[in-house]
């Protein structure tokens, strides 16, 4: 039995777009930032065309854009975007790029890479301004280079990662992902969904099933969108057909992302990561986890001392509009959980693999 | 870390129409069969009223009414409404009953229990137009009877096998559950609720997770609105959430319910089963499958020959009213799957629990 006999394609064509899907696009000759709408997807592929750095601020404040490197990239070139009229000298310069960079960090409180791409757009700003050498439109179109540069090392970041995971993958292997750690969320590639843009590129050819991951949807809408963008051979299942998939001997492989990595390689992920995570194991499937290593936290000892964002039912109860669960009726959900090493085959960064014994060797990551 | 922390009342609360819901209901002061829209779950508690048996065609072709027993039941009822009414002799009356069994049994031409219920309306009008004292009226008396009766067996195998399962819970376990094999498929109590049911009317305290169950939602939609309905102490979960709650050690049991059992213990049932019992064994928690003799298939030998059904991709892609999936995108949407014996503690059913191994044990309940 092949998953062949199995499969389903839908009827309906896709519209032929078929290709890279970038979220963030720095349009040179309109010189303004293009953004992918993630709201509207996948029904509808929509660049918000904007101008001022206001409109950055209201695009990740109401969620255009996701994933925590595409939100900093967006915000670097918003920073840009909100001195490029400043009137004045260098000082002016810097002083405007300040109060953008303020301004724009109150988009969304809490997003770790929005602060640190806006601190080093203030950082560089910082050191144009003391340089004797630029006028005021150097130093803008330096800000800008900044944006881009940002832009451009996500995308080696990502790069990275999927050069190294793709050692773990040969031509023809079932992969199973969880959620969207893709493209979409990050300059280009993502993190797990990185290996199999390369593969892509390079004719390895993979069968990806997508777990449309509940309650939100994260697999459906965006893992096999854009993987589907791509012309990947993608399948959508529901997140309880995991377990089945795996059974059939379709899956020789799991690569998730990661929201956090713990010192002792536990991995905070998206609710549901735990439950592949047993699966494959019973299964005998090796599970990788993609991310930079920004993601690894050594002063978090383990798993036990990462909070479970909790979120609101109607996620569950009445996620796409309509009333799916009684009224009043009890509901748990945990916006993530925690992957125990021992559960975790590999992690792969932009500097490598690594393997158990993880307490030791992702410290080696960041010796010098 | 005790449930209560983490898990949410939504604050809208119930209509207060707490109680047990009987989906076929036989109202004797109207003469008319009082059918549960479940169509209509959760939101809304609405009762049709059937008074022809072309009434009781339509609510089973247009799944007002599922569950094999609650289909063959109101089946029943509806042969009784077909020919209440008809002139003629008791050999008229026979005849009538043969006509409206065979119009009904095309109203979902799959469902067993259907044809089961139907043959013993027609081997009842049979019997009795044999007997010399009888009048017609007394023979369609007799028949409305038989409709209650098959009512109140079903009602006695799902009190039977809540009654043996319930050995296998004590006070202030964590049960989860998959899917829907409730009151509402049912007489009453349902199979993998019965105990549950059991349990609530002697104040045995259960919590009971239900899984949400994709993609049709028959958990959110109906195990945990008919539990909720009942008092029962239920938290509504996504499915992929099932293994972050077995870990947390809120789980002390899993039960469900079952489309076929195969002769050595297979059991094919609702897509997810085989996931959660994977779950189940890795955190060595035991999973309990409740079902009447009926639906074990001696002449199945494993779970291979069970044929899997697959379902429409719009299921998953739109099933919640609003595109959730990208056109074109493939789709794996299996109805079902098999969990082998070897994760199944043991089998319940109205004649006693079965242990393994079930190649030997299960051909002894059919010893007469």
């Amino acid at each position: 039995m092949t998953p062949e006999e199995f499969i389903h394609t839908e009827t309906q064509p896709t519209d032929g777009q078929a290709g890279w899907i970038q979220s963030v696009r720095w349009n040179a000759s309109e010189h303004r930032l293009d953004l992918l709408d993630q709201r509207l997807l996948p029904e509808e592929i929509r660049y918000l065309p904007l101008h001022t750095s206001r409109d950055v601020w209201e695009a990740i404040r109401h969620l255009a854009v996701r994933g925590a490197p595409a939100i900093g990239i967006s915000a670097a070139f918003g920073v840009y975007l909100g001195i490029r009229d400043a009137g004045g000298d260098a000082a002016a310069v810097l002083e405007e790029t300040r109060k953008q960079a303020e301004y724009l960090a109150t988009s969304r409180p809490t997003a770790v890479n929005l602060f640190w791409a806006l601190d080093r757009m203030k950082a560089r700003a910082d050191e144009l301004a003391s340089r004797q050498d630029l006028t005021p439109a150097g130093m803008k179109q330096a800000l800008l280079e900044e944006a881009l540069g940002i832009q451009a090392e996500d995308e080696e970041t990502c790069r990275l990662i999927g050069e190294h995971a793709l050692e773990l993958f040969q031509d023809g292997m079932g992969v199973l992902t969880h959620c969207n750690a893709g493209g979409l969320a990050t300059a280009r590639y993502g993190t797990a969904l990185a290996p199999i843009y390369l593969a892509q590129e390079r004719g390895i050819s993979l069968r990806v099933f997508a777990d449309e991951t509940r309650p939100v949807l994260q697999g459906a809408r965006l893992t096999a969108f854009e993987l589907q963008q791509a012309g990947v051979d993608v399948t959508l299942i529901c997140d309880n057909m995991a377990g089945m998939v795996m059974s059939k001997g379709w899956v020789q492989a799991v690569i998730v992302g990661t929201d956090r990595v713990a010192a002792n390689g536990d991995v905070a992920n998206k609710i549901g990561t735990y439950s592949v995570a047993v699966l494959a194991k019973a299964h005998g499937i090796p599970v990788y986890v993609a991310c930079p290593l920004s993601t690894i936290d050594l002063t978090t000892p383990t798993g036990d001392e990462i909070p479970i964002e909790e979120r609101p039912d109607s996620e569950i109860t009445e996620g796409f509009g309509k009333r799916t669960a009684p009224v009043g009726v009890k509901v748990f959900n945990p916006a993530f959980d925690v992957t125990p090493n021992e559960y975790v085959s590999a992690i792969i960064t932009e500097k490598g693999i690594v393997y158990p014994p993880y307490n030791v060797n992702l410290a080696k990551l960041f010796d010098i």
